[in-house]
């Protein structure tokens, strides 16, 4: 069921509206530009922004105050799903990774001055933004303790000196948060500050933009280098020493608002399958009477169920309070997992359609892919997910011992 | 997350009863048994279900007026779930299959006067039942229309003429709910009709107890010979030709809380294996720090927390009064391979111990096996959530369209 | 083991001078294009193909009387497999797809002045050669009775009428090898010719080359009308309604190629993530020191060692003069997927590298895609797999019964 | 193809032979007793050795020297495959583990007066054997080197010290080979050594039989206690600090009997599984004509096929002289995995009917579980395989660069 039961009817009509928008400007859009927006083509964004200003559903999960609607997770996830049904549709609502995630990062932890100067023209769609945390090896990749990048005090400010690569929406942003070493040493977990660095200041390089197998990020990823980048002292973001920390505030919700929008594509695969199944023949009888699609559309059904299940779920924990890293994390690896799936079921349900550009699904294959691996891969996250279920074993057996 | 964020605390307090019960007095009956009741051991049955009685927990689905505690859907989610840690738990709370399916069909569907007779008694563990639709080849087996079995009016009721295998819990039942062909032939999805048949009843016959790879149903699983067996028109559950309706009042719900119960049993397991991996070493290190190990214990803890999301998401659809079939298909199917892999994983993470009945692994091997099978296999369900996909990608186009 | 134990030493030979080719010559060459040929580059297939002639490595399947070295399908399996290491390898040795099987079918099908009109010059890399027999919906794809593309004798020849899609090496091919039904209907399985028609025949107009995931195969894969084309009776390749059977002399072998080249490829991925798993350290040791990447790696091992083991089975069932439908379908499918999960296993040991292009797996991760898809998609090789299974038990059954 | 194209007339001729033994001799025997052979029926034995030995089909891997046929590994592969098509057919030809093995381990090791004393009653089946290595925790298990059992230099000879379990057909039989360590501390991978020990020596006693899944066995598994057991200096096998030596030379041959004769097993299934979908009409089809049914059909055929594949490959490396240790780790670890998949797709074709004991595959998913285990977990193959595969990376980068 894509709509909680007990949905507010408010975040049941935004869906709608969003599903309408979708269907009407952004996929036309889509079309046009084959999904690859990594040379952040700025007509594009403008039009499919000033569609989704109109129809009022921009930034819908940052505070009215800012800008946005105020959505709690629970209602992120049945909006940003609908927004994911186009590749483009989380771009056009202003949801898309990084700035949703900066956003929401911003208003957790800035300063109000850093607030109206960051987060309000990122919620308006002015600006856009990119988290440059991941380094080259051997720097900080899936294990972020590993940050080599380093921020050193200067009168009234810090020097930054390193190199960061995958870097999404670097090119064109306005603004980056830059997570930099301010004490310990790589291996160490501790020590780490963010910085908000504006990409014009000097010292700030685009070195390259990476070619990837996904091109369909706006402005995609690229590799920065810091070179003395001295920034002031009011660019630290919340407080010194106090990144990592951050960069989990940031992460648990990001990974699953991922999941949201990559659920809405799984869900556009399965129908694109479900359209092909219903009328193309082969031996015949139409295809969507055959066991073995008829068990691959099911298959596809049961995860896209289960991936929506465990995001709301997630989503009910996160607005309840709690850190819910292990529910993130599970939803996160599972539904990474099941997106891949069911892409990949429909474009072989689809035959060699699926994979010429005649119908979008080698887009999609292309694009989930990475999900696997970005937001820590998945087998980091099992291994943390191992080592929770351990603790809370162990937990369990002294509560029962005493 | 066990227990919903929004549970009732009264719903969680009952969950916690029941999880003390299970722990000091089913788990030791569990382990004195083996775990093992296919010849159905009254006096057991009587202990566990005085304990249950005497912590009131006894038959928690049922309505108040019949000596239940009224849980919704949700409720029974997460007392269920408590219960199935244990094989034997749901026996105790008399909540094990097929008694409290037919508890719920029975209040759905029966009058007053059979609710007196059957319901109250039943519900307050004074009598067991069984449920007699399953028939040995061609009859209804994944396909419940191929039904043989037939019911012929005769003055003032009818008589009962027909072959039904795998019908658990027969022996030693009070009655039977008994499927039965009324009008139309086997293939026709119409005309078929409930009966109650008292199992003292001339003419009904337990053949033989089959021997199956499951151990822990109580009173097993038998073979059933209907020869002119004759019961009243009062015998009559529900409306004449309405059987394979009420057939699917009983199985939607019954199929949602089997998924509750062996979710619990898969918990049980992955208890099992974690206790196991915290404390035995291999190659120099806790199995618990290894890597293959780790992510088994991260899948398993995956396929918990994805059933469970599933059961839940179903019981608050079927809690919402609608039919919930596609739902309920989708997490039967998911949950019974899920559980399936749990278990399996927490064997060989045991290594020989868990095919060793030193641990109570391989009993749970093979009773959860069956679960694929029983109340449709995975391919019948498979084949019926594609057909709901296709149709309802057919609405959407039509509604498009217009 | 790479080599079977039993193999001739000229052929083991053969594999290492090939090994040394693919090494020095064609990965730089590899390198440089980023592996993308679709739009069918002569210089770089010129510059491949005079280093293999000159190590006398041309078209080693075809026999020495045509130019070539006669290896059996157990040497070629051993030689392609080296060859598929680079995806230019195949195309270097002028064995890649569609050009060696139609060379294979050459052989054994054409008069010997067909043979010295197209099979000579293309054996030698003069001239390059398509087959045309897929068909856009509804005509002829997975299944090709559904054949709709016509040959109708006029005085002297016939007119070909018909619309082909997925045509790879089309773009500047000398000739194409045409499937055309010239008895029966669509849905019969009767009634298809081939012919042999040369490429700048009036009637024969490649309408559009298909944008597709893949990009690695020489020239890609076009659309094609034969509007009124005519060619001559001498043009028909073998006998009159007899090319579903020439398809099957075809497609046996041609399916075991595709497995031997892709095998290659599964070989160098692996290659690539051992690499890294070797050099990068993550959580305080080397890749190859975790478990999980442990497990991939051996999975990835296992997989190669059975592809390999099913292709070398299957080849030496064809070179015993059988014809291997069971045993080559069974290859198919089981080598098409396995390599699909090996690359995909190393792109993710390689992380984000895995998805840039600084490393070539996401390139080969486009490029093995569609191998589960073309020469008969992974279900319909499981249909007649399936199929093959239920008629040999019934075959059994009548002879225990006699 | 069940016999490889270039297998000599006598291996497929004593294959036929076994079939025939198999079907008329065997499979009455195996119905009778329900496969259950743990309490290690002696008439049962006889009477299926006999058989056996009038059809000269006892023995036949051991040399003639010694009573047997002589049989290389790749001949092996083809009787113990058709041996094992019954769950007793090992038995029956005296290839059953533990004693094949060891019949193996003593033609290779032992003196001519050991095996005159042991090897030629126990090829012709007057006596059985078990082979004691594995021990509870933390001793020896999945990781040997933890061998915790000592033997202690006495005058004339040894004395043994330890508790093993889990070792196999131990009740009943006339000798053991039991490992213990003789240098070294546990956790060194050195100092191991192994001892004849006729099992009415004193100080060597049976505690108790182990409750297993699996049942079908011969004699079971029974924990063992050495305590003071004093054994002469002529009962050392081979050399003393060698045994972990030995055990390699065992183990690698004996994982690959294991696999053929479960490939056996698995085959068989597949049959009841093919007679049943050919027979068993649902929803208005044969399920042999039920897409999702055929889906499973093929998959087993292709792991049936695989599994042969890699067995025939690792023979033949075997019988090359070669170790083997890669081959037949990725053989066993492949095969183990393959043929549970291939009995649990059957009992799922047949429905309830497979999970009763009407057919015995039920019982063959209890037998065929273990093997996932024993002879090393997949985990520590998996681990192994992943470390050979990083080690050839590692030479092969030397020689590179050299």
């Amino acid at each position: 069921m894509p709509i909680p039961i007990d949905t507010d009817p408010s975040v049941t009509e935004l869906a709608e509206r969003t599903r309408q928008l979708v269907r009407d400007v952004v996929i036309p859009v889509e079309t046009e530009t084959g999904g690859r927006v990594h040379d952040g083509p700025e007509k594009v964004r403008r039009r499919l922004q000033d569609a989704a200003r109109e129809a009022g559903l921009l930034a819908p999960h940052v505070g009215r105050e800012w800008g946005g609607l105020g959505l709690n997770t629970l209602g992120q996830a049945v909006v940003f799903e609908e927004a994911g049904y186009s590749l483009l549709g989380p771009l056009a609502l202003n949801i898309a990774a990084p700035d949703e995630g900066n956003m929401h990062l911003l208003e957790k932890v800035a300063t109000q001055e850093q607030k109206r100067r960051y987060l309000a023209p990122l919620a308006a769609g002015d600006i856009r933004s990119c988290f440059a945390m991941t380094e080259p090896a051997p720097g900080a990749g899936s294990d972020p303790s590993a940050l080599t990048t380093t921020a050193t005090p200067v009168p009234g400010g810090w020097r930054i000196d390193g190199r960061k690569w995958f870097i999404s929406g670097a090119r064109g942003a306005g603004f980056a948060i830059c997570m930099a070493r301010t004490s310990g040493a790589p291996g160490d977990r501790g020590g780490a500050t963010m910085f908000l660095v504006d990409t014009d200041r000097p010292g700030m390089t685009i070195e390259r933009d990476i070619d990837t197998l996904d091109e369909g990020l706006f402005a995609g990823h690229s590799e920065i280098v810091f070179d003395g980048c001295v920034v002031g002292d009011d660019q630290v973001l919340g407080e010194v020493d106090r990144g990592f920390e951050y960069a989990q505030v940031r992460l648990a919700p990001a990974r699953l608002t991922h999941c949201m929008r990559w659920l809405g594509l799984a869900r556009r695969a399965q129908d694109i399958a479900l359209e092909r199944a219903s009328t193309r023949e082969a031996f015949g009888s139409r295809l969507a009477e055959l066991g073995m699609v008829q068990q691959q559309l099911a298959d596809s059904e049961i995860d896209i169920a289960a991936s929506r299940a465990l995001i709301h779920d997630t989503a009910r924990v996160l607005d309840s309070g709690a850190r819910g890293a292990q529910e993130s994390a599970i939803a996160k690896t599972f539904v990474a997992e099941a997106v891949g799936r069911v892409v990949d079921r429909s474009v072989q349900i689809c035959g060699a359609l699926g994979i010429s550009s005649d119908v979008p699904l080698s887009r999609f294959l292309r694009e989930v892919r990475a999900f696997r691996i970005y937001d820590g891969p998945s087998e980091t996250h099992r291994w943390a997910i191992a080592r929770r279920a351990v603790s809370r074993h162990a937990r369990r057996r002294e509560e029962t011992a005493t």
